[in-house]
């Protein structure tokens, strides 16, 4: 049998590496689809940020699954203690493995697309909002329609999480697809965070790099909409079982 | 054991939950498709669509699987109880359920993209038919085309409910990629409902909110081709067991 | 247990369902790239054809599995049949049910989108070939191009159903997407059939209906290679028990 | 029982089959990619090559998973051996037969594509670096962000393979949508190798046709960096061993 400081490693170490890589092939594809490298101009649509998005939760909770559990997401360590399906002593080690996995994943696709990134400005590829990805932003969606987006997509991930079944052998897939379907029809009107550490650490190193926009009151709605959607879930279940 | 009063609730909250998530997304994804907030124009092509559709499908039924075993759509529920597999007394609460889910799924899908929406006239996002998504509409389509699709390609849905076998840990997977199929293959003339609660429902609230083209006799289609397809399924799966 | 009859009348049923749900959602996926009727021009890319036509084998092979098998190609029915797997006396049943059920999935086709393929002068949406789906046609691929791309297409298809192991839950999966990975590595020269039934029964529609260019010796191709494909995927397979 | 002379001959043949398959696939993706003989132009998006190398690497799996345990990677077997699950002597005879069989590869779709691609001027579709299917090529990434590409998505592809669990029904899957998702969250500086067999292999037969840019000095990153992430890897998995 383990002792319990190890099991806590193993804990922290598969939140920051499931993180990191859920991060780092996220912010990935955001700068793989603004900057465009390979193919004509617009060959990179759409899909490159929902499937992309999508398949980088693949690859986060494959790894991590067996070390923490996979959540990989503030809201869902949060969501989960809320619901008394995960201990609250366990959750700052949580959330500080997956906010500072999130910052090592921003970086390391920052350091892959450096050269591309100084080419063009530093758009904004890291953190999400109205300006996120859009060369030409306008300011069309306030606080309100993205705030919506987050709520109801993180309730969606989290409902999936909770009334999905126990053969945790389809999870990592089911999660996957759940959060490229939530990137394909509620991306629109922010783009999607979902998760409070894919969206606040890119922001911080975005923010340190200089990007314009970086240190924008937005970051409230990626930050309190999917814990409130993740909430919202648990309360949910809770009823349907009472 | 449940009393029966409760597991009418728990049926009654996972049609109306997974029905308000399909809608939520199936919805949401043609408003992204059609607003294009993120990328270059040109960005959002039809996969946001097909796969949009059956990525909601999914994330729909792995919500009220175990709740109310997931028809999420009035002619797979008319069909099974056509072919004996389901109660006819269940019906009307299953049919209100997947109705109800359905308007408040569109109803959130409106609110996120309330903004991108108004700002370009309330283009129709809501319900399927030859205007549907259509920034210069051709009436090229009538009602013929559409109506074959729509009966074949819901034939098509409920023959893999009927004839893919009983092993239901993969259903989710079939019924999202089999309504991303016929997305792809049959959602051109009139663009696949498959399913009366996914039209009928948006189509209400978009005639609430004064969508041009919502009141039109189009609605047919989508409310009697899939119930036709689906009791074809149902017949092919009686005759080849006698 | 069953009489032999029904035996029969089942696995011609499933053959005959099972590829006109494969043809139907194939053909339909190339008419709906070519017409294009929602969303702005260029919103169908090569997706449309890769996962439209891979989506299509998971459904037929999901309806028609516990019926016949699901061949539902002439040339896996004769490469299984060629290596001993499959009984000689029942090919001719398999292949009548395939080729009909094709060319019935081929009329379903053209009734769901007979309006558009009229007001566009009937382009060639039913069989592949080097004109296939192209507005403007250029005769840069000959008969070699796209007979080696038939023939290693099946190849690597055959060698799927033959080497990938007996856990057959996952096998409707595994074909649909080793079909669309063929169709987005060996698609371009002449359009992967990759099934004799997939090309010809669309073929004699398209004659029937007077399309240009269905009547061509390209047929050839399509008819001879993918046998050739399964073959050599059959004598491989055999070698490596030897 | 086999005697030990087969059981290589079955690794060899393994080995050499799936990676044909993975490489002819994948070469054949980009070929498709830049030459786009279907549809429009701009039909052809990045989702091509990130979905055709995903899919490319699951009809390589499954093919040769029972053979040799599908490595089709000398990145993947070296990185086993020095992690101690894959004996050192067998190493030779399996990076052999994947350089072996990505030249057939490669060589499969270049006969395939062979008009199309000599219509055009023999673009660079077989080999991966800055100058990879852009037909106006910029030299904007040098060698360090496709470095760090390579090695962050071969150690991603290796952590999967190390920590994703032991139901191997899965793996297929897994190891196809981890490469599409490293396609799409890493591809754009370098074009993701991520495997040496897969790059130099195709690259010396791109060499001896006289394709531009084939001899370059970058070949070194797409030959030491997937090595690199690999072992990375499985030093992390050591770690959390101990």
């Amino acid at each position: 049998m383990e002792d319990p400081a190890t099991r806590l490693q193993r804990a922290f170490l598969g939140e920051a590496l499931g993180t990191f890589l859920l991060v780092l092939l996220t912010v990935g594809s955001a700068a793989n689809a603004v900057l465009g490298p390979r193919l004509t101009p617009g060959a990179y649509g759409y899909d490159t940020l929902a499937l992309g998005s999508g398949l980088a939760v693949l690859v986060g909770v494959l790894v991590s699954r067996a070390l923490s559990g996979a959540h990989l997401n503030p809201a869902v360590t949060l969501g989960l203690a809320l619901g008394g399906f995960f201990p609250w002593r366990l959750v700052p080690l949580y959330l500080f493995g997956q906010f500072m996995g999130g910052f090592l994943g921003a970086l390391g696709a920052y350091l892959a697309y450096r050269e591309g990134l100084l080419a063009q400005g530093l758009p904004n590829v890291f953190s999400t909002g109205p300006g996120f990805l859009r060369t030409a932003p306008e300011a069309l969606y306030g606080f309100w329609g993205p705030m919506v987006a987050e709520v109801l997509g993180t309730f969606a991930l989290m409902a999936v999480i909770l009334f999905a079944g126990r053969d945790g052998r389809f999870l990592p897939l089911w999660l996957a697809l759940t959060v490229a379907a939530v990137g394909y029809g509620l991306g629109g009107p922010g783009g999607f965070a979902l998760n409070p550490a894919r969206d606040l650490s890119p922001r911080l190193l975005a923010w340190l790099l200089g990007v314009e926009g970086a240190a924008s009151p937005y970051a409230w709605v990626p930050a309190l909409g999917p814990v409130l959607g993740a909430a919202l879930a648990v309360a949910l279940h809770r009823f349907h079982r009472a």
